[in-house]
């Protein structure tokens, strides 16, 4: 049994049963979440709402249209509200998508997060995938992409990608939205991990959508802001789009303290002074990560603009499953990538944590490629 | 624009945007839900997971399998945890049964819960009714029945029902039961409102689980545990056809918060004391609701063993919506029944609350019937 077989990172229970290490205990590098914790507002929220007689938002459905979140992120993005549609996590949305616009060929460039396949496959819609290298920057081909989008009905892309960590370049994202339009092909951007990116709206396909009624792009407020218990993503698409899968939502999808925190992260004042530290934690320490595990033999990484970077064993016979079970002895956990088709089992990756956190992984991975 | 423009009842937004009353103000009876809050205990649990360093249960992902409450579930009914599949609500199961088992044809006993013929419609599947009506105490003839499953793939039927409030007699969900399995039919019995039924236990059609794997059973914690904004659900069915629902779930469904809840309710303690709780306030309480509504002129009421009430007004011109109207005006929120199939603008549901709010809907009734 591995570790990840619910095919995710972050399975603490999973990890427990298999190493006898109780969950609390465990330094989790397999999932990406923002280390020091949600802005102290949703908390505060949150426990004013359970202060409140009555606990009104758990003992009252939660607004089946979540119509002040829906106006909360118009507002922060700019957008048409009736294009705007909650989830119960970013995966949930995926998967709204694919049954709404029903493809009869989902494409996907590989390695890619493995909920843009699996939600095609369970429903026996075919998977056309274009593996991309490692030695080509996990680009496809100008051809291969343009082939791809003529060739399929919804194309799902990550950026940054999700586990490589590289950034699709907004000329090329547009080039793709122009391709999407001419075939009449979805281009679904998932954009989970781009609030990581200082820089990041300037690179989002959000500014495609007014222009391309194919481009759907998914966003997530839960790995930037420490809260995926909470389960809160979004899709911002033409209001048409939208519309169709606003339609395809079961009622009160997103609780209704997922909609409380929603709303107070997506405040100007809370998201920028969030932003400011996350990007004050992220940039130095990423850069001093990648210069100590560049240091490391046998082992190489792969340039991230997120906070996760792609490890590549490069030597004899040990494989990623090994020094995952090496980590996990001590009690820390990597993301094993041989279920990311194109990757394989020499393949890991790990979160950019807190900076004494991430010198435990250090010292490791020092002695076991040491 | 109706107050029920998304369906349902409980929809306090819409509520205040057409009457200009707040929200907090309004007294709903549009939702049926245990006026008394939920259990002390869920609330500690909560407020201790909001307490532990880091935030766990806000920061790291739900168990994507949910294991401890799929275990709690089983324990609680003493089944086999691989037949139990917990959902973001009953609403969510509903819509995933649907999606895993791909009738081509959908059978509901109307009236019944609006979201069993929304699931197919928007997936295009044909639904087939059988209208009962107030004259015949909601029950379809044994013929109809059989019909209505040898004839459609999958049925949905409640117990109790909403919006009437009646049970099926427990020989009858056998007998339909015997005809699934005859007929090769799924038969999904919806009992997210038998926990406020005394010995629900004894009518519930787990009992058939194990002899009948063309049966399905849905309940629901956020009614009776007055948890709607958490949102949880689960079903439980044969293993083999459980895992086929699982497969279609998308991953970390259920919140974290949620399965915490859902862990402490299931403890036999907590369910029980909440259950002894529920049922001392709600049979003599109904008993005088249905007496006291019994007196008013112009109006009939059907039989019901849930928390709610179904009303038919039976004079002159006036309507359900105008009641509903009139009871808005004073911050009081009633479900208007018009979008039922099978009803229509003479009909309304009232919930059960504490007395003295049923007071106050009383007072106006009597003085709208008066």
């Amino acid at each position: 049994m591995t570790i990840e077989r619910f095919g995710h990172g972050g399975d603490l229970v999973t990890a427990q049963a298999l190493f006898a290490i109780e969950e609390p205990k465990w330094l989790d590098f397999s999932s990406n979440i923002y280390p020091y914790g949600p802005p102290p507002r949703v908390l505060e929220a949150i426990k004013r709402e359970l202060e409140q007689p009555g606990v009104p938002v758990l003992s009252r459905y939660p607004d089946p249209d979540a119509r002040a979140l829906r106006q909360a992120i118009a507002c922060f993005h700019q957008v048409d509200a009736n294009g705007v549609v909650v989830g119960n996590g970013a995966a949930e949305l995926i998967d709204l998508i694919v049954q709404t616009l029903l493809p009869s060929r989902v494409g996907v460039v590989q390695p890619a997060f493995v909920e843009y396949a699996l939600s095609a496959k369970k429903r026996g819609i075919t998977v056309q995938s274009v593996c991309t290298r490692w030695e080509e920057g996990f680009l496809p081909t100008e051809s291969q992409l343009e082939t791809l989008i003529r060739e399929v009905d919804l194309l799902f892309v990550g950026t940054p990608n999700n586990p490589t960590g590289h950034l699709i370049p907004y000329e090329r994202l547009e080039q793709m939205a122009a391709w999407a339009k001419q075939w009449q092909t979805w281009l679904v951007v998932d954009e989970a991990f781009l609030d990581f990116v200082a820089d990041g709206e300037a690179r989002s396909a959000l500014q495609l959508v007014a222009s391309y009624p194919q481009v759907l792009v998914l966003r997530s407020l839960t790995k930037f802001f420490a809260l995926p218990g909470l389960r809160l993503g979004y899709v911002v698409a033409a209001p048409a789009v939208s519309a169709r899968v606003q339609a395809m939502r079961t009622p009160w999808n997103v609780n209704g303290l997922a909609l409380t925190a929603g709303e107070v992260v997506l405040h100007p004042d809370v998201y920028q002074a969030h932003a400011r530290k996350v990007h004050r934690w992220l940039y130095p320490e990423r850069t001093r990560m990648v210069r100590e595990l560049g240091r490391l033999p046998g082992v190489a990484f792969f340039p991230s603009e997120a906070n996760y970077v792609l490890g590549r064993i490069i030597r004899g016979q040990e494989q990623a499953h090994q020094l995952q079970h090496a980590c996990a002895t001590q009690g820390i956990l990597i993301r094993n990538c041989a279920n990311y088709p194109g990757l394989g089992d020499a393949y890991f990756r790990i979160a950019i944590k807190k900076p004494e956190e991430n010198d435990r992984l250090l010292a490791i991975l020092r002695s076991w490629f040491g």
